[in-house]
């Protein structure tokens, strides 16, 4: 038979990451182009401790279907945690445990929009985020990621310019891919516009606990005094990804209808997983644990930038991150940075990001590649950094 | 603020089973009302010893991100085991592993359908789907469920009825709420019916497994010489539901266009309950192991079974599952069956949930209830029906 697919799912393109990411498998390639947090900072021990003790003492708990709000035990752990952090006001929030955050990015555009209706992001920005608002067929409207964060006054315009505007998708923390931080005046002024115009805010922070230097700022939620942020965070960057839990925080009316689409998604989250997760939140110094990762996300970030500024041309300009996974990198504007990432994978063997990947119009160009530095090994960053360095001289200078 | 939530979602309604699920938690409340496996037939021990020795020897697998259409070698032993069962033809179909069949079942809907496009189910049916469905807007049409399966007839005369006909859901062994079994008859006249109408029909089938007694009938997927037949399976029921492991064989365009929505949605189920699936089907007799299982629904049954014989009113039909979870009792057409519900939890703590929950109309009324035998214990089961059969006589006899 031919195939007729839905108008949303029908315009969903798999990401340009995904055809460099190809590459990566290869032999002798050395990936700077994934987002995996670094495998060597997972709390193996811990984890092989909780899990054979969960399996020993609570199998059935562990196998049987649960509610789909997710583990009481975990939820009421995390509503502690995000009220210290101010993220979660018990008086008007409620909190969900979802099967990581991408969940809980993808079920706030379903709960929220009606096809056609616009919401707006920083482009660039994460690209599961944005096909997951696509596939609900929204507006998607990309407004410039600045230094500091989205230029809200190109944002207040969009407001303006489109229909039914309804939320604002942003990762003030270390974005994805910038690894940029939104300033305080931004955060405050985002929110503002958010009460100006009656939007919603989509506050993602999946690389907060990250932060290796410089000083924290507040989140966004924690200003909400109109009960309009909802906030996700995730165990994929602190614990690990292979876990597949993240969280909620959001007014109850909000949480009420996720969890309904929730369960009709996956009717719960793996509770295995989130047991493994509430019993380390439990047996876990968290503050000293996440020294610990810090210490070696800020290591190798360090080892990339020391790495750049030997080898790369001069002309290349690149930002240091103070948290999370990614650096930025922007090239002279006359480099074609599309030709530039298959060459460097083709030739060189050294897999990055074109920052194209990332932008709400993928057809529009960007003269900036995306470096991680969780994923690979020391040696890679090393061996990487320096070819890449070297192949930057040979074409720019 | 006022919130605004999608049209989609602003019309699901949570369902009233659980309205009736909330007494099953209360002390003294036996409940014949969930829909859980029976948990003493969990294989705990060997999914111990799995998941020991993964941690051991490849924890960074278990946690690290793993790719959206699953883990390898489970989907590799699924598709021979498809095979084998004639639900997966290598030349044009593809195999994903999903978070329980319920996201094979959403993501079908999601791929396939635009919002006002109709699809077709039994109705009564299986509640978790049709919320699914009715989460993207479309036109859900019930179809009479007759004792061997859908009313055929009454299908074709709605596909003619209704607008966009594209997709018809069924459960065609040991159907929930039913227990019924589509007949091999109507099992080939509904895929005619498809043929004829260029229909998609989505076979989910979480309980053929659990066959304890009657000959195995064939899949509608393994007549699928048109490739128009999505097959979602499920380890929910044969190892344990809390894993949130299930699987969708289907043409490869179509799996192709549900990883897409799968990764926008969690980006992939949780790796570590995916090896266990993965080592459990390598390391098992499955047939034999499955025997076992088979005993103990089989036993359950017959004892459930047993004790309505001896104490229902006669005036109550009932229907002896061959397979399945479920045994579904008509009451005489006077009787107010959610009346009868809320005195049967209330009066005397028997929870058990009324046919009209599973309707496709829940404003009809329906005199049937739906009693599960596989979650209480034997003990309960003797006294529940017992007490509810004491019920049946004082209130019908």
């Amino acid at each position: 038979m031919q195939y007729r697919f839905s108008e949303n799912v029908d315009a969903l393109q798999p990401s340009a990451i995904r055809e460099i990411l190809k590459f990566t498998g290869m032999p002798g390639v050395i990936s700077l182009a994934a987002g995996n947090p670094a495998p060597e900072a997972f709390p193996v021990e811990q984890i092989r401790q909780i899990s054979a003790r969960l399996m020993e003492k609570d199998p059935i708990l562990a196998l049987q279907y649960n509610i789909t709000e997710g583990y009481p035990r975990l939820r009421e752990l995390l509503k502690a945690r995000m009220a210290d952090q101010k993220c979660f006001h018990s008086a008007v929030d409620d909190l969900i445990t979802t099967s990581g955050a991408q969940q809980g990015n993808e079920l706030s555009c379903k709960v929220l929009l009606n096809r056609g209706d616009t919401m707006f992001c920083e482009s660039p920005s994460f690209i599961g985020s944005l096909n997951a608002f696509r596939s609900y067929g929204v507006n998607l409207v990309g407004v410039t990621m600045e230094e500091d964060g989205m230029d809200l006054a190109e944002l207040e315009e969009k407001i303006k310019a489109n229909p039914n505007p309804r939320l604002v998708y942003v990762i003030p923390n270390f974005q994805n891919p910038t690894g940029r931080v939104m300033s305080l005046a931004k955060r405050k002024g985002l929110y503002d516009l958010a009460c100006r115009y009656d939007l919603v805010i989509l506050e993602d922070n999946p690389y907060g606990d990250l932060r290796f230097s410089g000083e924290p700022l507040p989140s966004i939620k924690s200003m909400d005094t109109e009960h309009r942020v909802i906030y996700t965070g995730t165990f994929s960057k602190i614990l690990a990804p292979g876990l597949r839990v993240g969280y909620t925080s959001a007014p109850k009316e909000i949480i009420s209808k996720m969890t309904v689409c929730k369960q009709v998604s996956d009717v719960h989250t793996n509770i295995w997983a989130q047991i493994v997760c509430a019993e380390f939140l439990e047996t876990t110094d968290m503050e000293s644990y996440l020294d610990g990762l810090r210490a070696v996300y800020r290591r190798k970030c360090s080892l990339m930038a020391d790495g750049i500024r030997q080898h790369f041309s001069k002309r290349i300009r690149w930002e240091m991150p103070e948290g999370g996974l990614f650096l930025w990198c922007t090239l002279p504007e006359e480099c074609d940075v599309p030709a530039f990432c298959t060459q460097a994978v083709e030739q060189y063997r050294i897999a990055v990001v074109p920052g194209s990947a990332f932008l709400v119009d993928e057809s529009e160009t960007s003269p900036c590649i995306r470096l991680n530095y969780s994923t690979p090994s020391d040696e890679q960053i090393v061996q990487g950094i320096e070819i890449l360095g070297r192949m930057t001289r040979e074409i720019l200078d």
